[in-house]
């Protein structure tokens, strides 16, 4: 039996994942593992650097749960600091740069795991590459970012898009004293929460103390004479000064390299893959923010950049290559933040997504609280349901509120994830008790009015 | 048409839910609803009474959702301090008997909803009836023993009984710098945990400064020459002084005047009823406590007494006596509870059961934290599954952490609803933001390992 050798491009959650699995899976007189890494790091929380910047999260190890020396402790060849600039799939081989020491080198591989990521939306805006603009994507990104912020030079920051990045980091300037401004073309932030909810987040924003310019976009970015962004222009004519800049929009897959190299991608720009995360090439996976997953509401492809979308697709390919068995069965657009002491988070489709789905609807909103409403700390949750006209069958659920509010959204996915109705919701056996939530737990409640919506729909 | 009478047995969460939808159903002239209560208060939180003892909950209003006078004002004949002391299924009459007047009359009955909920379970043992020995069933019983403990006589509390009643009466005596002793025949407190799960409760009790007896069965209660309890006596020879005790022992289902008017009971003891609620005579239903409920994974009738499942049962007889449809889908143990900083919560199958049920399991536990390791305010959530051999199918959860844990067990609830293998649980799509879990949640970790142990248990 010859020795196979797997090369992973990238080193973050979803390609160190995969290395780790494979190397569980296959012992190391069978199979090398040698992961590239364009930056310091390895398997960090690309999440959590938000609150590093605010200083809730004090150093930034703390966000690395395992170490390019504790995979290399593992028996994974980890380069850091190591960009991969071209996939040959015809010889089977990455070309490897060394960032540190200028050379290039051919690596062969019998295996790849393409775990590239994501990049930050740019704008076609003038100025959007000046200095002074950043990312917010990477830890090393996030290193950078945090320096400018507490050299004492900065004082007033411009967020472009307020995506739950933006805000978050929004929210961090403002705990270090900032000023901070964002600025969205759409009418509310968090585009992937309905309208209406999205109100509550703007008002949460505000009352932060961020500063929100809404319905206007972007039209250019004004630098100083040495190129750095002074300023932001909305096509509105509004000029907002700025000491520093973030991009905030949003990310796209990091699929430059694949597809020069001749990887397909899907309809949605990211790279197709099936469900045990093979790419149409033989020998070749992908994984994580860099892919595009089945939707299984919609039934399209979506790219969706999570963390744990990420951490699951790499163990899957990880087991797969590695001769096992698993498969990645699909995302339901569940997602959670903070905002400020807002709690929002949001599963299945909104209002918008259904509509372009297909599906006809109704809507049921109901206000309660997170504990039994006598008990002491219930705090405010409002949630809101979408279910299917006529099947009754819950397509979407929002939720927005105080401490206690937004985990249940999970609940809602795994009712989603199994198509239920909001009929047979409304029986779940959910945990009552008066800390906990009121005896109809918001959840309840709010199947009940949208089955309510559901049958009065009906014999409309 | 006829005006119809619908008379209720017990004015608390199922009677008057089944009161309210079936006035919601039907008209003042088409139907009377009666309701008949003991006490004084109508829809309150019995699960509420512990932390109204303990003072964190301040007004004994609080726990009260709806009030004699507003159903009164809603077209519900409610009479409080009214006892029913005899069903005459023939003559379609209850008996009712004032207690504030002494007088009895018959009450006539077209629909009867029986909802009596259910009695503190007394051992049989010399002195149980003495004065001083208190069930805290109801809001009237709550009232007797607040009374008492802020009375400044009572010093020495015991506690019959470990479970969450008796635990959390316990946990209210020390808040009020009393003196607690829960003494249980049970190695663990809250048998409806596995012993492993209940070693965690067992030490934040103590950690609280309430004194645990366990492994001993109570042989008797010693009374003054008044008649009035000042020790509670073990069959181990051990003497507890107790200025008062508390009976924690749970409860078993009121059905004594439907048994004797001839409602059928079912196996388990409660009183057997239909999907619809309905009892096996005609025109009679029942819901709350006193009845029992189909177990979706056993497949047995249990009798459960929890205020979700009363409000649940209550609305679905209230729907279908007047004349709509509604069926309640049986339970699967959902519970949760707070023992001093502990959370705690469970739902489908303990070990115990599994067995009883004549499944074949394997077991995982796992250790995390609420929030993301790195993030503040990450607090430990161990989580216990159960999952059947070869199939994987979750049969139940357990979760022992501190803040923010043990409403996970929701999720889980809907896993076991939907009867899902833990290799699905494993892909589901659950929420992730460093402020609200890992990005493995722990719900996901320990589908995972219990996972593992299916596979490896196939491969044994």
């Amino acid at each position: 039996m010859s020795r196979k050798r797997l090369v992973v491009v990238g080193g973050d959650a979803a390609g160190m994942s995969a290395a780790s699995q494979a190397r569980r899976k296959r012992g190391r007189d069978d199979l090398d593992v040698v992961a590239f890494e364009r930056g310091r790091a390895t398997s960090y929380s690309a999440c959590g650097v938000p609150y590093w910047i605010s200083g809730a999260v004090e150093h930034e190890e703390d966000l690395v749960s395992r170490s390019p020396d504790q995979h290399r402790a593992n028996g994974i060849d980890v380069r850091i600091r190591t960009e991969v600039v071209a996939i040959d799939l015809a010889a089977r081989t990455v070309r490897a740069r060394d960032l540190e020491r200028g050379r290039e080198y051919d690596e062969p591989f019998d295996d790849l795991v393409y775990a590239a990521g994501s990049v930050p939306m740019r704008p076609p805006v003038p100025g959007i590459d000046a200095g002074g603009v950043y990312g917010v994507q990477t830890l090393d990104d996030g290193a950078a970012l945090r320096a400018e912020l507490t050299s004492g030079r900065v004082r007033r920051v411009v967020v472009i898009g307020g995506g739950y990045i933006g805000l978050e980091i929004a929210e961090a300037c403002v705990v270090r004293g900032l000023e901070a401004t964002v600025v969205d073309q759409a009418a509310t932030p968090v585009g992937t929460f309905d309208p209406d909810v999205g109100e509550f987040i703007a008002d949460a924003v505000r009352g932060r103390g961020v500063s929100l310019v809404l319905s206007e976009a972007v039209a250019g970015i004004e630098t100083d004479p040495d190129g750095r962004a002074v300023a932001v222009h909305t096509e509105a004519g509004r000029t907002l000064p700025a000491d520093l800049v973030v991009l905030g929009l949003g990310v796209r897959p990091n699929v430059a390299l694949a597809r020069d190299a001749g990887i397909p991608l899907g309809p949605s720009g990211g790279i197709a893959v099936d469900n045990r995360m093979r790419t149409q090439v033989e020998g070749v996976w992908a994984a994580g923010d860099c892919v595009e997953s089945l939707h299984r509401l919609s039934g399209r492809r979506v790219v969706v950049a999570l963390g744990t979308h990420a951490n699951k697709q790499g163990r899957v390919a990880g087991i797969n290559l590695g001769g096992g068995y698993a498969t990645f069965p699909g995302v339901i657009g569940t997602a959670v933040t903070k905002v400020c002491d807002l709690e929002v988070a949001r599963t299945g489709l909104s209002e918008a997504e259904a509509e372009e789905a297909g599906f006809c609807y109704v809507t049921a909103s109901v206000d309660s609280t997170t504990r039994a409403g006598y008990f002491p700390g219930a705090r405010p949750i409002r949630t809101k349901l979408l279910a299917e006209k006529r099947s009754g069958r819950l397509l979407g659920a929002q939720i927005v509120g105080r401490e206690g509010a937004a985990k249940r959204i999970d609940v809602l996915a795994a009712t989603i994830w199994n198509e239920m109705g909001v009929d047979e919701i409304l029986g779940l056996d959910l945990s009552y008790a008066p800390p906990f939530a009121p005896v109809w737990d918001p959840v309840l409640i709010a199947a009940r009015k949208a089955f309510e919506a559901v049958e009065a729909d009906l014999t409309r």
